[in-house]
């Protein structure tokens, strides 16, 4: 007898509509070989409407309707038209935190874009979704970075479970080591691996950014990628999450790469070594800081890698050094995250 | 309240005396953590003796009594002063096989040295005792690499468990990923990785492995590094348990290092790459084939690592590729492994 989990999506971007995908096909698959039967009962999303069917919203039909994007009307209004509101059963739900509210479901999990430089909405989503007792899983760095201890201490209230694999390295199991982490230092963002790795081999910066932006890996606004707060965000949800630390990504010490010249990579590079933008955790004096800027990293260091590829070396307590690797990042592992927190939420409850 | 769990510890080696060790300090406290209470009421080894108390063995005395090594008595017999037998409570236990027959425990583990050509005596021991219905947690690749499938088949008919995190990469987290593996490639034999580092600065391959013997990574025969026969037995492990395969190291493709020369390494290094001995599982044509063979590895790439450290990369089928990285191998991450296949037995029993 397969157990059924109930699981409202909040966002239907590109995470969230292959994590849809894949639902109906492999995922499923891998669900039922652990016992379970996922089920979306509700997908709400900004502009593309809300949507709350109790039987399971059919996924592939909800995957055609956004494909258009919103819908216009003929009198012009926006919104009176969303695509997903078509799928909707039951009183109309004002917005989001309607939605979150009122949607059955055991699980929320939370997709939706958000302002990296504040982590909202998500943060308020998970919030609410937490206060009302649902178990959340975000594949948002943002709650991760900006809020966990207060996140933390909500969920452990409401005995519910907050789980963010996909935060960092999209699923690559790092949240998840069991070992206690002294320290940690990372490659974590994809665009400036890829943009100094090309300035190596003589490429100038823009052309090389204009690669990475071709390739889907920078994030919205580049800026986020050159100037390192990618990766401060990435290293403070890192440093919350597995060094108890509460540093926020405003507090990290941060120098961007964006006046690094092919000049320098390639000179780096014959000198043995390769310039990469590392975020590094460490405790010192009892507190644990984050910083950011760009180093020197010698050939044959797991960080020295070519390409997007991120790496990130932790030194714990218990396993001495261990590295983990993410190759080729794409959606699909980032989707994967979110099963992988499914699975665990069934395990543990 | 703390869950009780009972551990019977077969081989009282480097590997059993550091896990006893932490078992004192550090493994408490994580296992506290997690809500368990781990007591050791049974010790047997080859030489040393067999000590059983159900009450609870003091580890501190086994470690004092065994680091005499074996005693001999004033008329020259060994055996009769056996040092761990001083702790024993009970009936005398013949052998081994007495041991596990009868000492009261929840949790086999075994951690005895083993023929690495046959994976014995380790295979029958834990053989036996999952034909008693004790959980059985190995750190030997023998069982895994030998005798997977008729070992899994027997746990489930016993419903127990059958873990050994320990096996490959001393227990840095490759048996647990979640995705199906499609295919691996690794540098996983510490004493050839760190060999042929040595080779491209010019060292001897001679000189490099008295290197290797004096770190302590060398196999106790330094020929089972060299010739593959490590790298191919840790290859099937991984096939064995990762890829549903039963292939056995005498079936597995291997070329050896020994007949690399440090100009050849020195070689490679100038053409921008870094000559490595590398153990590959793939499935072709419906079956999974294992080889080992010196490569020819790009810089940038995971398995270009300098030093002993070992590389594994995954292919998946729904993370992509993923790699891990064991920096500086120890006894501690070994005897971790052990500690960290006891929490899984806790969560899923």
């Amino acid at each position: 007898m397969a157990r059924d989990i109930r699981i409202a999506l909040v966002g239907f971007g590109n995470v969230g509509r292959r994590f849809a995908e894949k639902l109906r096909g492999p995922y499923a698959r891998v669900l039922r070989e652990h016992g379970l039967h996922a089920r979306v009962t509700g997908i709400a999303t900004a502009h593309h409407g809300i949507a709350v069917d109790t039987r399971g919203i059919e996924l592939g039909r909800a995957l055609r309707l956004v494909a258009g994007g919103p819908h216009r009307t003929r009198n012009g209004l926006e919104g009176a038209n969303r695509p997903l509101d078509r799928l909707h059963h039951g009183r109309p739900l004002a917005d989001v935190r309607a939605f979150i509210a009122r949607v059955p479901a055991d699980v929320l999990i939370e997709v939706t874009t958000l302002d990296p430089r504040s982590g909202r909405p998500a943060i308020d989503y998970v919030r609410q979704a937490l206060g009302r007792g649902l178990h959340v899983i975000t594949s948002n760095k943002g709650p991760v970075a900006f809020a966990l201890g207060p996140l933390r201490r909500l969920a452990a209230r409401k005995k519910t479970l907050l789980l963010h694999e996909g935060a960092v390295m999209d699923g690559t199991p790092v949240f998840n080591l069991g070992a206690r982490v002294l320290s940690f230092r990372g490659t974590l963002n994809s665009t400036s691996n890829l943009v100094l790795s090309r300035m190596e081999e003589g490429t100038t910066a823009s052309a090389a950014l204009r690669l990475a932006q071709r390739l889907g890996i920078a994030e919205a606004d580049p800026r986020h990628d050159l100037d390192g707060w990618d990766a401060a965000v990435k290293g403070c949800a890192l440093a919350n999450a597995l060094m108890g630390a509460a540093v926020r990504p405003q507090q990290v010490r941060r120098t961007g790469m964006a006046h690094v010249t092919a000049l320098e990579a390639r000179r780096a590079l014959r000198a043995g070594t390769r310039l990469r933008l590392v975020v590094r955790g460490e405790r010192k004096d009892g507190r644990v800081r984050v910083r950011v800027a760009p180093e020197r990293i010698p050939f044959g260091d797991p960080l020295a890698g070519s390409g997007p590829d991120a790496a990130l070396v932790f030194e714990t307590d218990l396993m001495g050094e261990i590295g983990v690797l993410e190759r080729g990042a794409s959606l699909d592992q980032t989707a994967y995250a979110l099963v992988s927190d499914l699975l665990r939420i069934a395990r543990e409850r």
